[in-house]
């Protein structure tokens, strides 16, 4: 088992009515003015932004609000934010929304201590501070609750990276799985697809830390059992709860523990699609480009795929595993391929250049150009 | 699934090596003198102590040194290391051991801000503040490097009590597998088992918590093959790196999530064994609790206990699961019974009346004094 360092020290608040206590956490912190920052208004019809204005109201802190955070968050609404943090003053940051709104939030917490915030993306700066961050978590997907990630697109030129500081971990996120009834179940499945994606960049790493293997495994199957449950009724709220947490740790440090810093290749892939065509939710672009790797390279290495297979989908050829997982991500809703998202056969060459930033991609098994050019014409 | 919340603060710095970076963590939170507390010297033997010296040394903290805790820690070492701790004028405690080290360092770095520690315990004075801890960890059994429970026993009258402060989790553990080599295989079964024992105490909390069951099946699973695999070669570093993560994540919060706060019957009864007996190892003690206790209560409750036999166990009676739990630990040349253990049949109503202090024990399926009485017995 490779060596490695954990330390998550967000803490969690599960459950059906716990923004409740976001107040008082926030009062017991010394926080007395926050920005809440939003995205495009579902806030208001899943009742968040009602038991938020409560409980932070109860406790005495004040609110004060930005709307308008879009998926895939871009560089311009993290300085607009940043612009209104300065001329608040106030002394926190409460992400409510999902993964796009939680990322912002990362991004403004620490760029406001920068020059230019898209310095820390380029390395120009390193983040040495940020503000507390506090979150109540929409929809379960990127795990943004409990980690210090967060991505961003520069629209001037087209970028969508991704970066990590231990400085922006949330102190306190709020999980509330009855929020996620009011889902379309479209979403709550790209959500699902996130965070399977998230497991399967760690989990073919290698082949000898057997008890974070163990309980990816387990993390996957529950996930698709509960995305299952959920297709049938929205308002299961076992599986609710149950796939949520499963999110949560799909990208809280659990997941990668001895699996050295994962692959990430699918996800420069994924950030591409969606660079070019914001429409593409992440979760669905990274549905049709994870089965088509796997695929890609369980030629090259079956012995390291194989244990997918069997303990994932209880097959023993992978082959067989790969049309599994691809005819459930079809049943859930999701393209099954770069057409169906929206991509023409011209625009490939573009995704291949803004793929490519570096000669080789992936951290585990290394992609050169020609390999991903391959690689995409199999998942068109 | 059940509302929960989740906090775990403790940093893990996990591998071969891992001591040295102890130094520089203290350093950089401002300790200059700490006082490290010790067995009975195995951590001369396992080269611990060296490459603790060195790190501390290197990084400029001012070592202390207490030794000779025991196995069963008790309340008089607890209230000697406070007075060492007073007269050093030390910042800091790191506890260089297995559970009973670490659960001394707890109590003492609590205590030392009480009138006297057993209060914490009795509930007469409450935990306000706690000197900040380190860990080595030598021996992988109580999961107390990455928890805030400690076990402290209090000889006069006698009585083993369990306590748990969010302020005594271990600041840094470090978690070096490698250091485990040494030890007799009995003593690596003993600490599986208790790990077994953790997991077990909150998996039939709950039938809804899926992800977590789910979870606790792999640890449970992977505790098992790592320790086979331990019994045949015990220089296995792959086995014992993924048996020492797994008893960690088996007692730090992961494995309760969504399935209240477990039932701990077992517990109970198991610490009246080794309070008589000092000499009875706990994990050994648990072994013959546990698969007489699950016998006992699947009778009354089988749909409880049947995915245990199933998903573990691959059984799919909860007879020949227990039969198989059993066989399992009596080849890991465990006890099976009471009598093994050293307990005699006129001792059984001692232990009955240290372990019902309180009308009921077990905080799911609640034991009265004849059902407890029916299932020592059974262990006999």
């Amino acid at each position: 088992m490779e060596a490695f360092s954990f330390h998550n020290p967000t803490k969690i608040l599960f459950g059906e009515g716990q923004i409740s206590g976001l107040g008082a956490a926030m009062k017991q912190d010394g926080i007395s003015k926050c920005l809440m920052i939003g995205g495009t208004g579902s806030l208001k019809y899943n009742g968040a932004y009602e038991q938020i204005v409560r409980a932070l109201n109860d406790a005495g802190v004040e609110l004060f609000e930005s709307w308008g955070v879009q998926a895939n968050p871009t560089l311009d609404k993290v300085k607009e934010i940043i612009a209104q943090v300065k001329e608040s003053g106030v002394e926190a940051i409460l992400a409510a929304g999902g993964g796009s709104v939680i990322d912002t939030a990362k991004a403004v917490a620490a760029g406001v201590f920068l020059n230019d915030p898209w310095n820390a993306f380029t390395g120009t700066e390193k983040i040495r501070k940020a503000m507390p961050i506090y979150t109540v978590l929409t929809i379960s997907a990127t795990g943004s609750e409990m980690n210090g990630n967060f991505v961003v697109t520069n629209m001037q030129p087209k970028q969508k990276w991704g970066m990590f500081s231990p400085l922006v971990y949330p102190k306190l996120s709020v999980i509330d799985p009855s929020l996620q009834n009011t889902l379309p179940f479209k979403q709550t499945a790209n959500g699902a697809m996130d965070a399977i994606a998230h497991i399967l960049e760690y989990y073919f790493a290698d082949d000898k830390a057997l008890s974070t293997l163990a309980i990816n495994e387990a993390l996957l199957r529950t996930i698709v059992e509960m995305t299952d449950r959920l297709k049938r009724d929205s308002k299961d709220l076992v599986a609710r709860g149950n796939l949520a947490w499963s999110a949560t740790l799909a990208l809280n440090g659990l997941s990668a523990v001895g699996l050295k810093s994962g692959d990430w290749a699918c996800h420069s892939i994924e950030h591409a699609f969606s660079a070019l065509h914001p429409e593409i939710a992440h979760g669905e672009g990274l549905g049709v480009i994870f089965p088509a790797w796997i695929e890609y390279l369980s030629e090259k290495y079956p012995t390291r795929f194989l244990p997918w297979a069997k303990n994932v989908w209880k097959e023993d050829s992978i082959a067989l595993a790969v049309r599994r997982f691809r005819d459930k991500l079809q049943r859930w809703g999701l393209a099954a391929s770069l057409r169906d998202l929206g991509i023409k056969q011209n625009e490939l060459p573009i995704l291949l250049d803004m793929i490519m930033v570096q000669p080789e991609i992936g951290g585990v098994f290394k992609l050169k150009k020609e390999e991903v050019r391959s690689l995409l014409m199999l998942a068109f």
